[in-house]
């Protein structure tokens, strides 16, 4: 059993700045959600004060959906890699171009990495497993893997980047190269509104920029944003998804270890084969 | 009488992949409107990846407001003539400026478009008729324009470049070359915050790449804002501009051929002299 | 005693266009708090049309904060002084990074501005007083300060610069070269959203680009924004920061005198030693 305490402590304590280089489309949502959680956001993908901020950051967010920074997205994990600053990576869209995948092989191949996040098509592409990413969300061949699978990927990719792996999708798997967690958090109606998985990527650079365990702190993160939907939901299903979309910042803005532990479904996969 | 069903079913079952070329300002509402309605955007600028994405696409919304991709606002619509994939242009601020008059006119000289939408100061501007823009609003003097004036310049301009002319403003007039329709939804709340305009692309853009017609897409798309405005408003009004644009996303994803029949006010225009 | 109602009035009545060049993190906040509060924002950082949307804008809003954007930093300053536009600088971020400062160097050396806005580790770090700025947000060595001191070197740096120094914090300091003013409007709360400092920036050009007294302009914006914060804090307590954000535009759009002179913290700062 996870105890969240201290690393929701850790956020509000240290308020750890994270640097994001990320896509233009949800980068407000971004920053909203790690203030919500007690982080400290900055935006920057100007190649001139890179090294600059970030040595002033506890975690790195490379985010690189709308493509448009890539000279940051090839400098900053080396700067990272240089100034011990843990880094996110979230391939949007991997699969879907072959632009991207360039920029992803050559990431993936100058620096390391302490988390990759991303749907199941996104990292079946990094996996090098055959994919069928239809823009930024899964295909709807991808859906049908069953869930051993997905973990067995998760681990070996986990193992072969040295990083963690969080897959979302219905179910979250995180893994490591030697234990991976399954996570039932979440409601389908996320997807509904843009920048979901965009904050959970800075929910997790929020949690590994201000604690040392990156396996536990991207679980937490991950269930925490699940969390988060589902009181969402409950609370504005009736009305829509604009109101859905801040009643997902109101509950991530009021996430601590109570709620945490009270609505979590985490469990550790212990049935490999 | 328009048979709606079938336009929103179409959207509900394909989910469209709407690319979007846009301004910084309200990609993000873009994004969420896109999903509301039931389509899914992706959002890219990147030249290097154009045409991939293009390839995946149903529509192309081209919003040139921030003006800060012009490569991509040239290429792109290449791309889709080339892949037959629809587009929606939102000239923004169209004769405000020297550059945004160049930019348009070599846009609309190589290639075509299925909706050309904006106010009436962007569209007079287009059609060569003299217009006063101020910013990205209509001037006060185009606002004294009657409306079969603006009826006949819409359809003029409809058969100038083949394609569907929506003229945006108190009455928004939805014209090809050989028909033209009124629509009095909507509220004038709705220019009290940003991105009404640029969302009405992204809905179009979403009805005309999930359906055929693109006349009768183009006008329950219209219509559907308004819709959504008028029901917003109506339930915001005591609130401020910050209510009304939440309850606006909520009452485009609720927007379906219920609300719509009860709500539209459409009619043909059929008095051109 | 600040007579505020020519203040309100003349913005809703002239509808002054405030051009910005932004940051791409809350630029759609500014935009809707500049529609809010009655003005018409415009956001542009091409070069190209630098100049064409000048001429057309009452105010230009100059803010920093993700550091894309140099070349239009550089020249749209010079384009307002040859055509008498106002300026409001927000200069985020200063003292974070060697590049910051190099550009606001340049942009102070070559153009003059009517405002420059910023929390008291970005104003320390104009005035050249040792400051230790932490990413985009005020050090905590700086927040030991006391208020004399501050006020001391607002008004140096406004006699020195010629132009009404905003410091926000706790109180904010509004000062010219000969008079203060110490506002305590304002909730701790609203750092826990993005971009209540760059909305307060968009809010002062709004001001001054309808009024001709810049410095109470100033101080009637910025006690405004806190009001405006101080009133959605009371509404949404109990929610969290989604839903204050929202209150926070809902207030902006209702802002009036009446609603400033109930509720302004304003004094004027008289006993400077």
């Amino acid at each position: 059993m996870i105890n969240s305490k201290v690393f929701f402590e850790n956020i509000k304590q240290k308020s750890p700045l994270i640097h994001h280089i990320t896509n233009y489309v949800t980068v407000n949502d971004c920053a909203n959600a790690t203030l919500a959680i007690g982080a400290s956001p900055i935006m920057s993908a100007q190649t001139l004060e890179l090294e600059d901020i970030i040595k002033l950051s506890s975690a790195l967010v490379l985010n690189i959906g709308t493509m448009d920074k890539i000279d940051a997205f090839l400098q900053a994990p080396k700067y990272a890699n240089k100034h011990n600053v843990k880094i996110v990576l979230d391939p949007v869209g991997a699969g879907a171009t072959q632009k991207r995948n360039e920029i992803i092989d050559e990431i993936l191949k100058n620096s390391s990495f302490s988390v990759i996040k991303g749907n199941l098509s996104e990292i079946l592409s990094i996996a090098k497993v055959s994919s069928n990413t239809k823009g930024v969300d899964v295909s709807e061949k991808d859906k049908n893997i069953n869930i051993e699978e997905i973990v067995n990927i998760a681990m070996s990719l986990a193992k072969e980047q040295n990083c963690i792996i969080a897959i979302t999708g219905k179910e979250d798997i995180i893994a490591d190269s030697k234990r991976a967690y399954i996570i039932r958090n979440g409601v389908a109606f996320m997807s509904k509104i843009t920048g979901t998985g965009c904050m959970s990527a800075s929910i997790i650079g929020s949690f590994i920029g201000a604690n040392d365990d990156d396996l536990i702190s991207t679980v937490i993160a991950i269930s925490s944003m699940g969390i988060a939907g589902e009181l969402a939901y409950e609370k504005t299903k009736n009305l829509g998804s604009g109101s859905f979309r801040t009643a997902l910042i109101d509950n991530l803005s009021n996430m601590d270890e109570k709620t945490f532990e009270r609505y979590n479904k985490i469990e550790e996969f212990i049935n490999i084969k």
